[in-house]
């Protein structure tokens, strides 16, 4: 039998440090980057980041997806993704980390009030604030699953309130969990800062919209580190012009890079980030490709599958 | 016997609280709000902050000195200050949450490269920046009391590795500890990030100087958390127009409020505010004032009490 073979398609990584990391925990492994395919009966498995259209059909030993990012929605993109062949997320504790990382520091800045400051000090004007009680602050997450526990568990430990939505019910320890449209008002009225980390599903597409802000407080302070389609761009503009919204800060967009003209650049009341939250690392994300690929090697199904219909 | 009596002296704190949750704990407690003293001999505990010059002494049963804050320099602003009254810190586990939420929220804000990222903002350009590798960054915090060892342990969950220096040798768990002057660019040549939280003391005023800052890498950033007259100003500007610290976060200055013609107001690699890192909780100080005046009813020792020589 030939060596099983991975076929790495992305422009945005490092085919080099991806290739070596798998290489270093199964030496068997050939890696192909893209479109040096090779023999295409080799190839069980492939990595991707944005593949081309239809890419993935030419493998006719094809075993396994490996999305190479926490949002799959990318995937879903190409309309000839092959049917049968299991797609799984990238579940790397570093991507987690870095995560929980952005969640914290731009948490923790809308809490101490940094964008007022810096006006603050544009003035050269000196503007006590007095820090917020962080016991009496609450933080909503609307996403829990592996990044949004993570995070959660660390805005805790900092001292926060801390509630979760998620569309399933969950339970996380030390968070105040919401599921389903049904209970998304009474999520929101009490949260003094929310966190998207929603996936891209036709669930989510434009679900923050006017309604969900006017279930907010006002002065609600906004983070969006899932994905752009989810809020709907012109609801969020106008709740900031109205103090709905105090302050958003924001990862990802609509369309990235965002537009020179798009009015959230030079918004007084946003604060943007290049889409750059977190990023995978070939190191801590190695291990679980590589027990996947021994998996459907072996037969067996692999873990962290995204549901189809669901979307992640 | 009367009642004991506690004398209340701050401009920046408010006597209603703190005599509230003083005397929800100790009710026999007469709470009286300087220059109200009373009957002065009644008056066993003093809770100052910038008290007048000379107004320790008016109490001839005074047995306790508590300061309402961290740093205990002003205290011994007061060249009249009894020479035998014990004076204790106010140990808060509020008031270090709030410090470790400060420590970590600049750590991070550094780390993630905001100052840059605002600057792209305000060009509206999308200016990619990768995160920088958490594992491989080391934060150094200068002072490891209290304060710096609950923020070296959370900056440690978070993912940095930590150094510390100390003027004393101290061992914390998960921190690389470093002390006395011998060590400090040992301690300093490693670090990406430094963070001072020492206190003012004859040994630390203009500590931080030059030569402090030769011993750091080009690029290092740095924050001041701990008081403004252990930085040499003048050494820090040098440093950041040379780049050998490529920014600077602080919240404490030689005068406060800064004079508006001051230089770190304007200056594009200095982040500024005012002196609000932390704060205490009276409902969370309390207990330990209260202990401590029944120590000195009971003829006890206090605890935390402040060593005069090393002036912390």
């Amino acid at each position: 039998m030939p060596a099983p073979a991975l076929i790495f398609a992305s422009n945005s990584d490092d085919p080099v440090a991806w290739g070596a990391a798998l290489r270093a925990l199964m030496p068997e492994l050939e890696v192909r980057v893209w479109p040096e395919t090779g023999r295409v009966e080799d190839v069980v498995a492939a990595l991707v980041w944005r593949h081309p259209d239809g890419a993935l059909n030419a493998f006719p030993n094809l075993k396994l997806v490996v999305n190479l990012g926490a949002g799959v929605d990318p995937i879903f993109a190409d309309p000839h993704l092959p049917r049968n062949i299991p797609i799984v997320r990238l579940v790397d504790p570093e991507l987690t980390r870095g995560m929980t990382e952005y969640v914290v520091l731009h948490v923790l800045a809308l809490h101490r009030r940094l964008p007022e400051l810096a006006e603050a000090q544009r003035a050269a004007r000196w503007h006590y604030i007095h820090p917020a009680d962080t016991r009496r602050t609450r933080v909503g997450l609307m996403g829990l699953g592996n990044l949004g526990g993570h995070a959660a568990d660390m805005l805790a430990r900092i001292g926060f309130q801390v509630s979760g939505w998620s569309r399933t019910p969950k339970q996380v320890a030390g968070v105040d969990c919401f599921h389903g449209r049904d209970q998304l008002p009474a999520f929101l009225k009490d949260c003094d800062i929310v966190v998207c980390l929603l996936p891209l599903t036709a669930a989510t597409e434009n679900l923050i919209d006017a309604g969900v802000f006017a279930h907010m407080r006002d002065g609600t302070a906004f983070v969006n580190a899932g994905r752009g389609r989810v809020v709907v761009d012109d609801a969020l503009l106008a709740a900031l012009d109205s103090g709905r919204v105090r302050h958003a800060v924001l990862d990802v967009f609509r369309d990235e890079p965002l537009p020179a003209d798009h009015r959230y650049w030079r918004h007084p009341r946003v604060t943007m980030t290049p889409h750059n939250a977190t990023a995978g690392y070939p190191e801590t994300a190695a291990p679980q490709i590589v027990d996947n690929i021994r998996r459907v090697l072996a037969g067996q199904a692999p873990v962290n599958v995204v549901d189809r219909a669901a979307g992640y």
